[in-house]
């Protein structure tokens, strides 16, 4: 991309000639020669003028390329932001800090509008922003209320007890919970939800199908449960990743899905519709996901506001797949 | 965004004299009044000096949310690019006229340098880069080669023909293909490389064991191969979709992969390392797919070249996951 600068370094002359000309200013101070020499070279050097669009920017922080969660999200985002004429500029970053630096560099030099920050966040990047005054707003990570920062969360708690409610209403009762560590908040708050669905309801927990696993191995889980002879005639999965390992244990050992055991999970990731059967699960719809744009862009007309803003998401839609039915007789 | 035109309107004075200030370029025809005036007004208004870092644009075309083959090639292309100082503009685009003049807008106001173009490419989009001027090229998809066009495309027919001699190698002799329409040039591709691993290592082929599927429905496609009694020991599934389908049908018939059938598949989706076993599948390498930026890169260099730029990647690696075995005795 040649420059201004680099077109006045070319013919000897000063930068200010060539931006007069380049922008079409009106001035009585540049011959005609001049002038021509300018365009000529500006033609000849490939010299382009560039009408930037504006743009938000997509952060994908510290994900590994494997998880199957990111691309649908990505294109909510993009879809939503070209409705206002934004671009979106998909950043990934990891922790380490040259990988950061790409990221100090966009802030530095301003030209991102705002931030959508997503995926395995950490202090560093809550502190980043929270001193920063560049319009951003955290995406879809449970977060504790009393972070003073820009957010949009899902209310996991509330979408644990619509699954487990509506396995109650499918008729079971004897429920398992398969998650992962209870160092993460997202699986606090699921045990929470699943553990409300069962007091409300006045249905007893058998804690022995409370079923953690650090890695999220929704197979070892399955196995362990059947090995532990737990016998649930229905489980509810935190994450499709989980669920989909379960479904691939239970039709590994002969078990039939929905029919012997239902599974219900989390989220809509592309796990989902090619799973056979595809998978039953709670998530929240495009249409709320996009709200994290329309908010994003209000930060940035009110950049001067002090408050932050933030929402969390309490409303979900079912997937209608092929894993939940009616327990057996 | 406040430009330099709305600051010199909100002043009543010229742009010009707004851009020789904030561009900082000495200038005896401003009083230093002036320029105190427009420093403030710039500063009260928000302007901001940007410095825009060259963009590319990736643009996925006329594919489904939940395909889930695209991320893990985005992350590679966003890696390589910003290793170059080159940020990465997402571009959703469906064929719908709506949608594709986003990327018209794009192409009119020219910042970004180039584009790498993927997905279901149709002759409209080939049609429109043809014959632009814009740096582009098309990215992983098969492409007849009298197309003059710039292109980086795989060599699925090699794929194949390796993937089928890894099942000779493990002993399997009776291969089944799992594929989709022979409408789209990847599927006849594939065909070829099948045959061609037969040919070279003296192997008679079954036809019967060429089965297809308009909707690339792996489960159902291993469903047919059992109720026709077709008894292949292994099987080479076209993509990661087809493979995990396939998977899933077996091992809801208590039918063990490895042990009793070999599945190898085609692509690294996020599909692979969520099953379990883990996909075994012959891939193009992160840095082989890396290569499509700086191929872009040199054709933004030779902007002016009236040759096209085309590579066809003929090296594979195999995923080492657990769906391949040697056969049973």
């Amino acid at each position: 991309m040649v420059t201004k600068k680099e077109i006045a370094e070319h013919l000897g002359i000063s930068r200010t000639a060539v931006s007069l000309v380049l922008n079409n200013t009106p001035s009585s101070t540049i011959s005609n020669e001049t002038r021509h020499k300018i365009l000529q070279a500006a033609k000849e050097l490939g010299y382009r003028d560039i009408e930037v669009s504006p743009k938000l920017c997509y952060v994908l922080y510290d994900r590994d390329a494997n998880d199957p969660r990111y691309m649908v999200d990505l294109q909510i985002m993009e879809a939503k932001a070209s409705d206002f004429n934004y671009g979106l500029v998909f950043l990934n970053i990891s922790s380490d800090p040259l990988s950061l630096n790409k990221l100090h560099k966009y802030l530095d030099n301003q030209e991102i509008e705002g931030y959508i920050l997503t995926g395995d966040v950490d202090d560093n990047l809550l502190e980043l922003f929270r001193n920063s005054n560049t319009p951003y707003i955290f995406y879809g990570m449970p977060l504790r209320a009393q972070e003073e920062i820009n957010f949009i969360a899902f209310d996991d708690r509330t979408l644990a007890l619509h699954a487990t409610e509506y396995l109650f209403s499918l008729g079971h009762t004897r429920i398992a919970l398969f998650m992962g560590s209870l160092d993460y908040e997202i699986h606090q708050l699921n045990l929470e939800g699943f553990r409300n669905a069962h007091e409300k309801n006045g249905i007893p927990l058998d804690k022995s199908l409370i079923q953690i696993s650090n890695d999220e191995n929704g197979y070892e889980l399955c196995k362990r449960t059947d090995l532990l002879q737990l016998k649930p005639t229905a489980i509810f999965c935190v994450n499709t990743v989980i669920q989909f390992g379960a479904l691939q244990y239970l039709q590994s050992t002969g078990v039939s899905v929905p029919n012997d055991i239902s599974l219900v999970g989390s989220g809509l990731s592309e796990l989902v519709k090619v799973s056979s059967p595809q998978l039953t699960t709670y998530y929240v719809s495009a249409e709320k996901k996009a709200t994290t744009v329309s908010m994003l862009l209000e930060i940035i007309n009110n950049r001067n506001a002090k408050e932050t803003v933030s929402s969390r998401i309490t409303e979900f839609e079912r997937f209608a797949g092929g894993t939940a039915s009616l327990r057996k007789p």
